[in-house]
């Protein structure tokens, strides 16, 4: 079985299954079928599989139809893994996956998941649920979990050139997904377990929403002294060893950092292990879009006693130069405007739609009326010099334009 | 008297006074007086001037006599800034030097602070002291601080070629540490205000104390799995971007990193500002040693159910290649050992004495007499064959036997 389906994945003829084409499975795809791979995009988006099959790639083909996973050699799972509400893990999508996969899994599949999940999820909830199909892993099928680490804009790293993290569940699995990976990928890391792997991508992510927590709650502390912490991070970054920048921010967005950590607070809940430095990051980074509206209505004050203020949010992006508005703080910031009574609109060159309205046109008309621009994603593409041509206050969240001598220009 | 001064720094005129001859003086003094700066030392240890006196540096005197602080132009601050046991900052040593540079005070003098301060130490303390001797800064005298980033054992940067921040108290201050630095460093960078300095130093600091702390609180979770976060943290490391590794330890040691952070927080504190990351961080490193006696007792009753168990600590230096033992947690560890009623000796190529007894030759008989050897601190120089030779369990928890194939090893 093992030797046929190596051979398979040797001379390209194995077929590639994707489940979930956002932007990691679109990366992948991409990838496998440029590596040689007749290739499956499996997605639920119609709007998306039409669109897709109009780009007429040779060997990529997307699909709603999950019965033809029967036709792959190689699954990977890329479907998101959000949260609830309440912050716990939402393993709706990934319940939904496993179970297309377990349906229609036969001998000589190699499922890969590439979805952040909590550790132990691959093998107590992936590997028992496939195992559900009555055939036996690491003799009818293989399973390993390999992390994605793309990340969306970076202009130097891609999936072909950022070192990839490989587990199997067992040896044979490593074997097969090493052997199906460096097909497109140059720098593979094979790791000991698929629980090593996970905890590893969450490390990636934790450390990330740490050090932002950490900068924010530094930041309030910076201001008792009117210190300027982005200043205070320029200067320390200049320290060649042991530091790694992180800026002062409105709160932090996207579909990894404000939600992979949840997956590990979830589970070391369970196991009543207190992880305090962790939970404090949740809290200071859930608190920045309170700051700030704080920080906007002391302008505001200062600027007039008006009571029927008007601001414009540049920027609804979770971060600079991509269309995509998941976890983005700017909607609690416009939230939290409206509760005070203030108008809010937007202005965002990635984005058309949001909140159910139209993105405005950044026109002179624009600018005046209103009463403060706050900067909340720092997209390149936005024309900063025609505000400051207007005279129009500004609140900086992003430290985009530092340097700037203008003198209506406020940061966090 | 700026012209005058400048005049005299220049041409390496200027006699330089070094308050404080730990290893960011003697770095300071080195630099300084190769540079062609006569340089007096200024320390309390008569033993410490003793010795640097016999070394003969045409440039460098070494004295205890406070009153030739009236013959320098320059007079850097390079003293201890430790913590009182209820980690209060324990400014005795700063107080001293500002107090002894205040009485021998005199126009034309430029002082510099490179202790690591509080923030606002420099304005709101020294400052204030200076100025009681009627001298007016600015005009008679100037003040500046450029804080140290000496990294003992670094062999790759030092004082010449780490880039070195510089606030003035006002701008000829800043002019005068800057040609005054310029001589010795290669990179200065000049920061706009005294407390953004200071704050950058402590970010600094605070970023490892913090990160430190992270994957201290995950590997007690890691364990709860039973999975390795050595691997992990080396694992997550092959990302190329936004991660530096930082891997798990006994706890946190030396002058700096347990230390800095409590200048920040006492300040916080007063101000009502509650730092939660900070402060959860410094709750896990102060339980790391405990968590290490916990995982030895658990070792020891595993190998034998004796009850007059022997411990070797290998290193109590608290970092690799030093013969410092500030705050170093092995005397934590040491204590709790022995108040589970656990025989302790030591081993330390670097300290031939700590806590009351000599440092064991690691001999033979020395290994075979012990139940286990539980490596605290990582230094190369120690000869780890021999132990495993004799077959003796070892705690390693540095992680510097990673890779060996050792079946009585145990990692954190």
């Amino acid at each position: 079985m093992i030797s046929k389906l190596l051979g398979k994945i040797k001379t390209r003829k194995a077929k590639v299954g994707i489940l979930g084409i956002g932007y990691v499975g679109s990366a992948l795809g991409q990838a496998s079928s440029s590596a040689g791979f007749k290739t499956l995009g499996f997605d639920i988006d119609r709007g998306k599989i039409g669109t897709l099959n109009k780009q007429k790639k040779s060997k990529f083909t997307a699909t709603a139809d999950t019965s033809r996973l029967a036709e792959c050699e190689i699954i990977c799972i890329c479907v998101s893994t959000p949260i609830h509400q309440n912050k716990t893990p939402n393993l709706g999508f990934l319940k939904r996956a496993v179970g297309d996969v377990t349906k229609y899994l036969r001998k000589g599949q190699l499922i890969i998941i590439e979805s952040t999940v909590g550790v132990g999820m691959t093998r107590n909830f992936a590997k028992l649920e496939l195992e559900l199909s009555g055939l036996v892993l690491g003799e009818d099928f293989f399973l390993a979990f390999s992390p994605e680490r793309i990340d969306l804009g970076n202009p130097k790293f891609n999936l072909g050139n950022t070192p990839k993290l490989v587990a199997g569940a067992d040896k044979l699995s490593m074997d097969l997904a090493i052997e199906f990976y460096r097909a497109f990928v140059k720098h593979l890391v094979p790791v000991s377990t698929l629980e090593t792997a996970e905890m590893a991508k969450l490390l990636e992510n934790i450390f990330r929403f740490v050090n932002i927590g950490l900068v924010n709650e530094l930041t309030e502390y910076a201001q008792a002294w009117e210190v300027d912490m982005n200043e205070v991070v320029c200067a320390a970054s200049t320290k060649p060893f042991g530091f790694l920048p992180h800026y002062p921010s409105p709160g932090i967005g996207g579909h990894c950092i404000p939600v992979d950590p949840y997956y590990l607070l979830d589970d070391a809940r369970r196991k009543g292990i207190s992880l305090g430095i962790i939970n404090q990051a949740g809290k200071v980074n859930d608190k920045r879009p309170k700051k700030v509206v704080q920080k906007v209505w002391e302008i505001l004050k200062n600027l007039s006693s008006n009571t029927s203020y008007r601001v414009l949010l540049l920027g609804v992006a979770y971060k600079a130069e991509v269309g995509d508005t998941r976890e983005s703080p700017a909607f609690k910031i416009w939230k939290l405007l409206e509760n005070k009574g203030i108008r809010v609109s937007y202005h965002d060159p990635y984005i058309l739609r949001a909140n159910g309205v139209n993105s405005s046109d950044l026109s002179r008309k624009t600018i005046i009326e209103n009463d403060l621009i706050i900067i909340v994603t720092g997209h390149r593409a936005v024309d900063y010099k025609k505000i400051i041509k207007c005279q129009k206050p500004i609140l900086d969240t992003q430290n985009v334009l530092r340097g700037k001598n203008y003198p209506f220009l406020y940061y966090l």
